[in-house]
């Protein structure tokens, strides 16, 4: 079972026996993480990410791993989140195969992959196990917890679950609740999955892999990461070059749109585990901070007290619409937090806080160097 | 080899040799048609109706086939399309499986069904079959033709090839080309019924069918054939009954949007042939007027001479965006064409022709009772 750990990653153990929100224990668990900067004496300057699905914990180059992270642009010396200034932790989610412990994770009393016997993950218990990090690296308060697309539901659970936790909040291209539409795209993206053979229940290796589904989920999730309007530009109706193109195949690869699909979905298919992608993908569809708390959508975010929240979106995302994040804004504030709606004009969708650091990083800079 | 053809349906042969854009002829082939309406003695109250990519010429009910057609409250006597005034023709596209000839149609050289060996389809051969019907009928010119999502590119496509065959056009969601979103989900489409190991190269059966993939191929449209918005108030975060659920899956049924797209996906499958399917989606991403015609889409546009034109869309439109109805009506009216573009404030996406009549029906009511 695939497992894709980044060589500066730091583990934090989960106390066995670690509960679950939809029944069950984690028997033996633990959480991967990445810091960067220093703690400080007065231990007000702590920032957690937490991320979208597929990202590890290394958002950022290291002494410890001097590869650029996913979050290169954004974090580091004199960024946005100001490693000068700030200690940050990025931890990966439970239930991913990038170093937490998931369904690709070895199973102590089998000593195989848990695979499907991997209990039901759910975002309260992503955001559970990261409140664990952040207690047993001894912060007392977080400065502010960083939360992007699924991260931003995450952030939510953990701010209503862990009252105090943290002393502000931005939510970056998050909801508050999964809607249908994007439910039905990442229901589909599972559907693609398990309908490979090779998928198999769950129960596949390197040689039979379901590398189809694989290939056909993320094609669709890269549909509805971008938008429309990037692609027009970006793509229009330009061919590939014939020496591109398989003249065999009468269905083959024509457009470069098409191309690009492909590239991005070779690049993932074998570096994310095919089960763990199917417990988070199906974790943000079960997500309502409302039926988290017992209430409302807006009963559960207004029972979150910060000082001061931003809420980030763009206008071309249709997967976490921008309406989510005026949402989030609108919630908080009816709770008490001083809280702000910060729509951008990006072209690039949903993904447009892992590219477009043009706008997000003043946003993010800005309420960061604000506190 | 499937077929699904409506009791009231008519044909008219092409000439043997039929020419295609991209190479091929056609030896022996037919257009399937179903017309409503008499036409009147000064020959000028006869409309065309071009069809999406799946319905049949069946758009309303008739004396020899009294079943609700799939325009049916757009269709018939004191109806927007008003039969007691209009000779109205629909012809059911080639290269589909619903009477016209395809890749679902016996070959007369082998006796055996054309499956890939069908010559590929273009929209301006589906526009040169239907000019080839209008011209049979003895029709000398159409006061009107409406062209419906892919009826829209066929549309322009037979007002640019087939000068004069029309005094007026009402193109409804239509395209004047494929953009990259609307050709990436339609790849993806195409992608997911070849990965089907029943599709076989195309050589299924009823028995061996590619079930699966068209299922995906079926969801994936509706998805992008209806809205967030309207999905967002009519299934919200609504679970099934758990008598609906199959508590044995564990990544089974949960939703009502899943349901839906299930239902969807069962009523299609087995009604619509896969190599049909995979032809007539590719054509939609071959098309530009402006390809067509050797200049730019714009260039395209102005060649085409009607006194009147209508572009209607919806704002909540994914696959054929509102800006794209309104280039049609931009470069109508540069080529000295009135055109007039009409954005209607449906929620129900591109679908919204077949539901929205509130919306729709006065719109095209309203133009054809203008001419």
């Amino acid at each position: 079972m695939t497992e894709f750990i980044p060589p500066g990653t730091r583990w934090i153990d989960l106390p066995p026996g670690f509960p679950m929100k939809r029944g069950g224990t984690l028997p033996r668990a633990r959480i991967a993480y990445e810091t960067w900067g220093r703690r400080n004496a007065a231990d007000d300057n702590s920032i957690l990410i937490l991320t979208g699905l597929s990202p590890d914990a290394h958002a950022a180059a290291s002494e410890a791993d001097p590869a650029p992270g996913w979050w290169e642009t954004m974090v580091g010396p004199g960024k946005a989140i100001d490693t000068d200034r700030w200690h940050v932790v990025c931890v990966n989610s439970l239930g991913s195969c990038k170093g937490s412990s998931g369904p690709a994770s070895l199973d102590p009393a089998t000593g195989r992959p848990y695979r499907l016997a991997f209990p039901d993950v759910s975002i309260e218990d992503v955001a559970d196990t990261a409140a664990h990090v952040v207690r047993a690296l001894g912060i007392g308060r977080l400065a502010c917890v960083v939360g992007n697309s699924m991260g931003g539901m995450v952030a939510l659970a953990l701010l209503a679950r862990h009252p105090g936790i943290a002393r502000s909040h931005i939510n970056v291209s998050g909801a508050a609740k999964a809607l249908p539409f994007s439910i039905a795209i990442r229901s589909l993206q599972r559907e693609a999955i398990r309908l490979d053979p090779n998928w198999n229940g769950g129960d596949y290796d390197e040689e039979h892999y379901p590398e189809s589904g694989m290939r056909m989920a993320r094609k669709l999730g890269v549909i509805t990461y971008r938008s429309a309007l990037e692609w027009d530009g970006r793509f229009g109706r330009v061919r590939l070059d014939s020496d591109r193109r398989d003249d065999e195949d009468p269905f083959g690869l024509e457009f470069e749109v098409e191309s690009y699909l492909e590239a991005h979905a070779r690049r993932f298919v074998r570096n994310f585990d095919p089960n763990c992608y199917l417990y988070l993908s199906r974790c943000m569809d079960w997500f309502d901070i409302g039926e988290s708390c017992g209430g409302t959508t807006a009963e559960g975010l207004a029972r979150i007290r910060v000082e001061r929240a931003l809420a980030i979106g763009v206008h071309t995302d249709i997967l976490f619409p921008l309406q989510q994040q005026e949402e989030i804004a609108d919630g908080l504030r009816a709770g008490g937090s001083a809280a702000t709606f910060l729509p951008l004009e990006s072209p690039q969708g949903h993904d447009a806080f892992l590219v477009d650091f043009a706008r997000f990083s003043p946003a993010i800079g800005g309420f960061l160097a604000g506190l």
